[in-house]
């Protein structure tokens, strides 16, 4: 199994199906701490460095979020613009010098590869935060995390179930990463819904194959939602020769209550990475959904936090140890889970 | 009385005149906190999402301090540009998911409205902290908070003072709002001192002879001077035909030392929302009154510390455990008050 | 000796040589805490004001886990555009205002003079974080730190050594704060080394004539690497009146593993004030040395956070009980010394 403490986390390639339970255990204990049922100091005095070079409002604050949870401190840094990076200095030389003054790095950066190389001069465990086109590592966890819990709430399991992914297959990291995260289980069922020109890439599809799964490609929404889970993503309008073009696809691959009562199981899930456009003419997913308990996507961003906090804690080694630096709360602050 | 707990501060019309009372006497008991008399760890792991997505380096910063006072962790967002509000998501969507990563949050937006319509997806109480022209709340409470000390200092109450109000009365929504709280109390006598451009808008003046109030209406300043509190604000040029016309009013407004001695009375308070334009053409308030001990402007920064507190104490349920979790201080920053 | 606590740290001529080997005294203390064999809560619930009007990452995140190590909270400001004084607002009012919030200020700011104006107007300790062409006394005093750890660590003392300082000895502040510091001590030999037209300025060869220091000027690197010290800075291209005049010194006075087994001693320390421009038409000191155990860069970016823990401790009086105030680590991320 993959040794979480002390290592960086650059990929979900670096997962095998027995290290991704583990995690998944250990976000299972970060719950009633996220949900303010209970509180642990286990890392308190331990310094977080966010390093967010391309901004993300929502996964840096979820990366804060859930080192504060445990305990420690966050000192962050946001933009590229006023770092020595601009000044011609080394990715080495950034991050010899940053690692020192914190125990651990969530980084996100808009250059591929580049928190790999910075985690080659990094003297403490590096977080992919997303490399631009290339990984979101924690993108991908949160979502296989959401499935399981949700397949679970349904009496099933990720093996055997029957996902459809629908829109910018092409160009959308988190469905290429949540593909080779779910070739480490057995039987699933792919659909993949998308414009020709915005099809799965051929080498997710012979992973796929490889693995041994099934899958339909179809350009078709209407006939094809039916699945345990649908995981719908943005259709990127400027991808295409013209406007029209765009539309005449949008128009084909929303998403909204009637769709779903038409087409859906009666608990289909329905995620998203999200941020989803709420405006008129783009809505992948209309606001008519949010009242639908199977709509799960504000459960996907409650559960970035306990991944993250999952990954905080394994990678400086204090998983088994959380409950013992338990404390009080005097505040009130108990929060549901969301839309459950 | 309104309930603190658990609610959202949006706007200085939810409050009647014993809440307010009971927001200062909390207030009251946090100053040996913020002059670091005393320390208490009451909210301790709780964390404040501070997000600005309009800045403001003075108010930004006196809610985190006010947290960090208390205990807890903040967790910050300046800037809007690099939000996913940029990428078309609703309000709605981004308080779902930004609720979900602390305990209470404190919100500036540029839009009218905006901080209302986030609360309705929040999962934890909402602070506002500035949405564009409509509602500032949490100054017009330390404003009056100001007011009710240096009224007390001077042997007196709020009911039956009399307050003169200078400058840009038209837009500005810091004496919008102070007005209003004003009208909670009994025999105010108000003097509006301003361009007649730039005069206080009817919907208040109604509101004032409503609640039983007397007030006078001049654009003269000199001779309007002798009230027990004078609160200046900045003359906007820029709202002027001609920068000629803006600069007959800007030469008329001004206070300074010697307009005080000849003008107001030995201690009549001045108050001033900051920051003030300290430049030689536009200073509405000369620096030549910094060691007035009648200048209040800094403790009204100060007290702005102390009812943010009292707004987070009492919106998280803990204001009557705070001295419970008192703790030692070892370090040295005892603070005098300012100015006095 | 000087008064550290409650003091203003703003100029490297505010100190005597007592006054920094007390210094360099504490900052030894601070090294466990730094390097995670220890932890201490000293300042726990104390507020760092991070003030960077002018953007600085490496140094902004240095004061802030300098003080998250004492156990403190930090509130940071990163930028001006959005501030006050882009109203207008006075340094001094900026300073009345912002020193309520904090115990302790860090302050970066454009403009040389700014952070002493400021400082006037501050009710708490104000350390200056660099104010434009002027001053930026924390890198000079982590700079000689450095130097004594690293003459020690070579068997010797500050006083006798021989440095030579090399690039642009015009305009770097760096070298002349440290040419300062190092008057202080007894029989330093130092060696300029720089284009005719980026000379070392006459007022700090005075100095050093005046305390009785040797030195020689050249414009030749090659026969002058032999010190105890190459303190070695950044050729600024944009200073030469074109590109190839520039290029002509670039080329001349570029470090790397050959030059250093040529022209060195065998235990000669490098020295750069970071970052050092890795492009590879600018590489001052070249990456082939990264494995060099006298490359010292790295270590003074570990220097800077046990100097600043310092000036935190002393500037708020707590520097003989930091040890009171232990806890312990359960997370692991023990550090090693970079590069020894």
């Amino acid at each position: 199994m993959f040794k979480f403490q002390g290592a960086d986390i650059l990929s979900v390639n670096q997962f095998d199906r027995a290290s991704i339970e583990y995690l998944f255990t250990v976000a299972d204990t970060m719950r009633p701490y996220a949900h303010r049922e209970k509180r642990t100091r286990v890392l308190d005095g331990a310094i977080l460095g966010n390093l967010f070079f391309e901004p993300s409002t929502r996964t840096r604050v979820s990366f804060g979020t859930a080192f504060n949870l445990l305990g420690g401190h966050v000192r962050e840094t946001v933009g590229a613009s006023s770092s020595a990076l601009a000044k011609g200095e080394s990715l080495y030389d950034t991050a010899r010098v940053l690692s020192s003054y914190s125990d651990v790095i969530a980084m996100r950066h808009p250059d591929s590869g580049s928190v790999a190389e910075f985690a080659e001069g990094s003297r403490v465990p590096v977080i992919n935060g997303g490399d631009g086109a290339n990984e979101h590592p924690t993108q991908a966890l949160l979502d296989l995390y959401t499935i399981s819990k949700e397949q679970a709430h349904n009496g099933k399991m990720i093996d055997g179930m029957h996902i459809a992914m629908v829109g910018d297959l092409k160009y959308g990291r988190t469905v290429h990463s949540l593909s080779k995260l779910l070739c480490l289980y057995q039987n699933i069922r792919f659909t993949f819904v998308s414009p020709n020109e915005l099809a799965m890439p051929d080498y997710i599809i012979d992973a796929i194959d490889n693995a041994g799964h099934k899958y339909e490609i179809t350009d078709q929404l209407e006939g094809n939602l039916s699945a345990d889970i649908v995981y719908q993503t943005r259709i990127q309008q400027e991808r295409f020769p013209s406007e029209d073009e765009a539309n005449k696809y949008r128009g084909k691959f929303r998403l909204n209550q009637s769709i779903y009562t038409q087409h859906c199981k009666s608990n289909t899930v329905i995620m998203h990475p999200l941020p989803r456009d709420s405006r008129a003419d783009a809505n992948e997913l209309d606001n008519d959904m949010n009242h639908n308990p199977n709509l799960a996507i504000f459960r996907q961003a409650d559960n970035g936090v306990l991944v993250r906090m999952a990954l905080f804690a394994t990678t400086l080694g204090v998983e088994q140890v959380v409950s013992h630096h338990d404390c009080g709360i005097v505040w009130y602050s108990q929060k549901a889970e969301s839309g459950l």
